[in-house]
């Protein structure tokens, strides 16, 4: 077997080469290839990364002549030396990963001076100020990075010399003080790491390169990488590059600059360069930048080659650069280059305009922009100019930005609103009974509760910015006023919301619209067209479904009744039937409930003219539409109310009570016990699908039953809702189907045996992952944040399915369904069916369509793209 | 194809037809066959019932013709005739299905007789009295159980001739009243029916055959059918037999006896007769019978050819029989015989016996005790001599029976029970603060609760006995004292509890020891020989392990650990430990905890010398060894005794606090966060083991993980493990595994994954089917009992392990855990371990050991045995 190769000049490398020479690697090597002016160099391979860890922190043996052979080579072609003082050899030594990563080395420059070369540089450049600065930089950040030396050690000494002199500024030091920094700070580093600073450039290197490598398992790599989803199989490069210098003078100079705009997406070249200067004086920001445009002022001949090479690498790598530059005396080196970040808009533009550009197809235009960056598109933002102090983090629930007065309680809410103010509205965790004071508000605060909480259920559903689980916040609700590290905030205060970040702001932080381009819908269009899977909403009200329909959903995955029950108007009614003695005591209260219903789905079938929709039969346990236990005054209203005694109803409070309401009496079990409540839903669905069939609104209904484990509870209801159609004359005159959720893991276990009968499935994916990984979403932030920190699970399992298990189970009764009935038709409609990842999953099992709150729905249209494009170039590949 | 084949003469029949010509039917045909005087007849199979369901209540063409030429074949062999007034045939007709089942019609006697064939009787038989008394007692039972009418128009006419004749008794009656009687109950039957009562024996015959199918779909049969499992495909036969009378005079009677004594099993013939009567008279009770032996002087040869008939039976059934019999004119008839009902006693004698008499095998023996029945023989029970009146029904929660002073909370249960008294600890529901006033009790009531609440579970493990869900007890803690229908119960009143029925009684009843024999011995070692499963013990204590040893367990195959942190003497440094702010201040608490942990496991480990322990780390949430929230004086006591504020304690328990604390943080979640507890049970484990070994003891601990439900939680847990193992010293010499339960649906849906490191699993089954069902045990009483009744499930899913749901999975984890590793030890130690069903289900599904409480030991390893059996004669069959 051949030796294995484990060090790249840069000429032998291409940019498809990124698993081994990593991204920075990769891209020099593909510079160095179509010509650009790259200064050069070697890499050395991510299998050294991977053979060092692999080997208890050896290297490969034949490693050390490789690299000693590629500096051969390199101060060949530069025809420069390492150690000679004529004409010394200085590199830089970078990381580079496949991806960039925190915690990594990142940069060494100057590599290669000594006593010696420093004196011969100065000669050499003629520029003593120059050679003595670079010394001083090259010990600092070798001290720093590769020997772990406390930065501010060298700082101090910088201090006292500046001090001394009477100087602020490190430009005002002379040479004479310089050549006194760089002897303390060898002596420093002497007393700090007992030996004197390394005078062989090779020696130097060496060191550098196991920095590099060592960083790769630092905690925070390795905390980035768990976070990121991101193996450490990947390992890191190490690029030796020739340095050249733009701080040579006038003539020299250095820059940062994207082929278009980053934040806007405009195909106009971007950028910022300082004269003169290195890279790191760019970043540090004392002196400004200027535009890339204006070097074309200063040195038009290097402008016009920078301008050619923009548009070469957008050639090749056909999509936005960012990329760094250094011009040495009036001759202009590429350092590196990457795909540029960018915003959402920005990617949007980008995307469609390549497609027009020709650059690439539309496929790739719908790969190049991420599904879950747009939510960033659809919601209010603070102003990205704004910059704000944060009082506290919470969980980024349900995101855009609010800013209003607090309340703390669900009346106030509406009645500040109807006053026309603008509210947010705080609260310990909401429950149900919260949802009209949401409605009012333009933000919702909650100190506890998860990203599944109901708070960030009912306010994605909304569209409405929620943080949620603040647990640095006492509430006290009583008090109308919270308390957040000492701070005071009492109702009527202004505070801000980001629920794409978690952060509550004191005061009012500007927000700017979200503005819907042409090209959004453009993009939009392309990914429609290669996606296969269905995507609906989750709506309760006509309101939402419309929102949602204006987004593209293509039917309701998920109408959920209990809202309706909340409602000032039948909660009394719904009360009366909890706590009716007998069947016919219920049904009475149902009456009343009855013809609101029929209004709320007149709404919602007319909003949704033509398309499905699926109704859920009630699912909460009973006992959530009574008052608590404690709330003493609001049984006796409810008890006058009725015409009881406030003990009966603290009696039938104290009998539905739960242990574990979860997995209580609630869906399909209350239907089984008292079919009276799902015959009147049911009634009031056909009923309703009739009367806007009078109005020429075609209705679809999908009858969905929840919470059922076995046949032998669907079998039952599915046969009620076929009576009821007969009763009241909707059967074979509104096209309806049953089907079951699938959410009770046992229901998933024996999809075949329901299928048989059911017509439809949808997997409840909350309430699915609870009981498949028994937890409660409520209460498993004590151990599930922990858990992802240590990685247990990669993600929130709430947020993004679990594949390994949650979705086994999911792709198991996908199977067993479709066995039985090929083209049953399955969706999902649990939050996590707005998770890219998710839908991407559920594309991938064979599922049939997604439901996700409104705002969601072009996230979950693009991942549905995303996931069948990538399906069919995997296909290709094969 | 030939006709079908609807109706069989007794004499084409026998005992292996019984599916086709029901039991009775097919033990009338095998007696036929076997030369007992079995009355002449022949039976319409249950293939007509089925035909009958299935084609809208309608019967086969050819079935008439085949009733008709079997009628005819009976006339010819009885040299009777229907209808014929000079030699009429009379039959019975009854129902019979393979299993009786109450709802079914039972039997219609003297049909054939009309107007006609009375008068032709009375002559015949000179006995006008007799003829008459035959013939209203047909149109009664025809009116009644034909017809539907209500019994009581007869009885009323009866008691309006006797009245007005002044007699009191049937026997009174004269021929004139008889004949009266017969006119007026023809009239009341018009008068109901709007017909004449028919005078066709055919019609008669028809009507009664078309009786017994209808019956078949009443609803007491359907519920019964379905509460006992059984397919309404089994459907009944119908058996038409020639009438003999044992009323003919004094030289004629009527019998009913077994082949043994079925209270005692002793080998002695066992009976009644009454002579000069019917059936019905000896079941009425109006006059006492005589026992069997004396038969011998009335009738000698008659009772010398009884006790041929009694040994022909053993020898065909190769069981003990219970039969009825007719003598008429001094000769005798078998008018049927089963299997005999017998306690758990006799069928244990009755089986050694039978196999020492070379009738049957050992393994038939071991089939022949129902495993269930055991309970009877393990526990006290109410002398079955004595009656009582029972108060209230609750559930029959642990089985035993228990006399005691009632007292209302732990403490009282203590304090009583030192002073010598018999206490039962009455509660609504019982916590784990409860357990030592448990221990100190003789029975258990609750008035919350199901089959697994904690006071049952806690109960059977103890083998105490236990009532639980008594809800209509209203129970007053607080005061002591317990209201049930109208009644007061207080502190000190003595109760009665039959936790094998759910009986609670006023005052004492007496109550009997159970005596196990020396034939249980020889059964269970005969048992032990056939079955392959393991059987173990869940036992938190020594002397638990002790008893349960005692009854053969193999080993420990759960210790909850949690029972031993609510003693008294640790509870202080527990809550220390949870109210610690940080690592150091946890493990200060458990440095106190540790010394008692390490007793605990010497004593189970010495019980258990030489058979495996697995050890279950700390599993319920830590919330539940706090006070509760309300509990106000034990939160300041708890503060003072920590030296912390009452407003500290408060604050740790509405942190802790959980909407769903069956789904919080608990189990390994637990050991994940906060490792320092299991790494101090771990270490207490191996300590005694080690302490144990120095006295000659060998300890063979298995440490088990609960609530795993990824590998990633797995892994840490058992590397922390082997290195305390390591860091005490005991790596190399404690021989131990380590183990993962099997309860989060996850985790056996990753089974394959876990067994890559898992060296044993047991399957939670509790938990199990909690989770994968999606419902609390808690709370599901409200839905599962109407659910049972409904049929939706077979049985409580808790009590018996849901097959088709809770099953699939299991043994799809038992399949994928094999895969990667063959011979891996998979237990099961939820509540079902007990349960027969059950254990025959972890017997065909591969599995290695079932484990549950002491008491239920010895069912275990029958109901293992029977499952080995089955398997085997299935295998033999094939």
């Amino acid at each position: 077997m051949a030796k294995e190769k484990y060090v790249y000049m840069f000429e032998e490398g291409d940019k498809s080469m990124k698993n081994l020479l990593g991204n920075k690697g990769a891209n020099l090597a593909d510079m160095t290839k179509i010509g650009l002016p790259v200064p050069r160099g070697f890499i050395i391979t991510t299998d050294v990364c991977r053979y060092y860890y692999a080997n208890g922190r050896k290297y490969p043996e034949v490693l050390q002549e490789q690299v000693l052979d590629a500096v051969k080579r390199l101060e060949k072609s530069t025809g420069k030396k390492f150690g000679d003082p004529k004409n010394p050899l200085l590199v830089s030594v970078r990381s580079g990963s496949v991806v960039s990563m925190p915690g990594m080395m990142d940069t060494i420059l100057n590599l290669g001076i000594n006593d010696a070369v420093v004196e011969g540089l100065a000669k050499g450049t003629k520029n003593e100020r120059f050679a003595y600065d670079s010394y001083r930089r090259f010990v600092t950040m070798f001290g720093d990075v590769v020997m772990g030396m406390e930065r501010s050690k060298f700082e101090h000494i910088m201090d006292e010399i500046k001090h001394k002199n009477k100087i602020k500024l490190d430009t005002e030091m002379t040479v004479p003080m310089l050549k006194e920094l760089v002897t303390k700070f060898k002596e420093i580093y002497k007393k700090e790491t007992n030996e004197d600073f390394p005078q062989d450039p090779i020696e130097q290197l060496k060191r550098s390169q196991g920095a590099v490598f060592g960083s790769w398992e630092t905690e925070r790599a390795v905390i980035y990488r768990r976070l990121n989803h991101l193996s450490s199989e990947l390992g890191t490069a190490v690029n030796i590059q020739e340095m050249v210098f733009g701080n040579m003078g006038e003539d020299s100079g250095t820059g940062v600059a994207f082929t278009r705009n980053p934040s806007t997406g405009e195909n106009k070249f971007y950028g910022e360069f300082l004269m003169n200067a290195q890279g790191e004086d760019v970043v540090a920001g004392i002196r400004t930048p200027k535009k890339v445009e204006e070097l074309g002022k200063v040195l038009p001949k290097v402008y016009k080659e920078l301008v050619e090479i923009r548009n070469k690498l957008e050639q090749s790598y056909k999509d936005m650069q960012d990329f760094e530059f250094t011009i040495e005396h009036e001759k202009l080196y590429m350092l590196q280059t990457r795909n540029g970040k960018r915003t959402a808009h920005a990617a949007v533009k980008i995307a469609v305009d390549m497609v027009n550009e020709k650059l690439i197809s539309q496929e790739e235009a719908v790969l190049r922009v991420d599904p879950a960056s747009l939510g960033q598109l659809l919601h209010k933002q603070f102003d990205p100019k704004h910059k704000y102090e944060v009082l506290t983090e919470g969980l980024p629930a349900s995101p855009g930005a609010a800013v209003g007065k607090v309340v703390f309680n669900a009346a106030d809410a509406k009645m500040w609103a109807e006053k026309g103010e603008k509210v947010i509205l705080a609260r310990l965790e909401t429950s149900p009974e919260d949802i009209e004071g949401m409605h009012s508000s333009v933000g919702i605060l909650t100190a506890r509760g998860g990203m599944t909480s109901h708070a960030a259920v009912v306010a994605r559903g909304m569209g409405k910015c929620c943080v949620s689980g603040c647990d640095e916040i006492v509430m006290n609700e009583k008090g109308k006023m919270f308390t957040c590290k000492g701070k005071v905030v009492k109702e009527g205060d202004t505070i801000s919301l980001n629920g794409s970040t978690g952060h509550v702001i004191l005061g009012a932080v500007p927000v700017v619209e979200p503005t819907l381009s042409g090209d959004f819908a453009i993009l939009m269009k392309w990914a429609d067209g290669f996606r296969t899977l269905k995507v609906r909403t989750n709506a309760d009200t006509p309101k939402d479904a419309q929102i949602a329909r204006n987004f593209g959903a293509e039917g309701i995955g998920l109408v959920r009744t209990e809202h309706m029950f909340f409602d000032a108007t039948r909660i009394k009614a719904v009360r009366e039937m909890i706590l009716a003695k007998d069947t016919a005591g219920r049904k009475k209260a149902l009456a009343k409930i009855e013809p609101y219903q029929i209004e709320d789905f007149e709404g919602i079938f007319t909003a949704m003219n033509g398309l499905p929709v699926i109704i859920r039969m009630l699912d909460p346990p009973l006992h959530e539409f009574l008052p608590k236990e404690e709330q003493t005054k609001e049984i006796e209203e409810l008890a006058k109310e009725l015409g009881v005694t406030s003990k009966e109803v603290k009696e039938t409070i104290v009998a539905l009570h739960e242990f574990n309401p979860m997995l209580g009496f609630r869906g399909c079990r209350l239907a089984v016990v008292y079919p009276e409540i799902m015959e009147t839903q049911v009634r009031a669905i056909f009923k309703a699908a009739m009367n806007v069939a009078k109005k020429g609104v075609k209705a679809i209904p999908e009858i969905e039953i929840p919470i059922v484990g076995t046949i032998k509870e669907y079998s039952p209801l599915a046969e009620l809702t076929r009576r009821i159609a007969k009763e009241v004359g909707a059967q074979g005159k509104v096209h309806y189907t049953i089907g079951s959720m699938l959410e009770v893991p046992r229901a998933a276990l024996t999809a075949d045996v329901i299928a048989k009968e059911a017509e439809f499935f949808s997997f409840g994916t909350n309430d699915l992952t609870q009981m498949t990984c028994g937890f409660s979403r409520d209460d498993s932030a004590k151990f599930l944040i922990p858990y992802v920190e240590k990685g247990i699970y990669a993600r929130d399992p709430f947020q993004s399915i679990d594949q390994e298990g949650v979705g086994l189970l999911m792709k198991m009764a996908v199977g067993l369904a479709r066995g039985v009935k090929p083209g049953i038709d399955i969706g999902i409609c649990g939050e996590h069916g707005g998770d890219p990842a998710t839908v991407e999953f559920c594309h991938r099992i064979g599922m049939s369509n997604v439901s996700c709150s409104p705002y969601r729905v072009p996230i979950a249209r693009l991942a549905a793209a995303h996931a069948a494009i990538k399906e069919k170039q995997a296909k290709g590949k094969k």
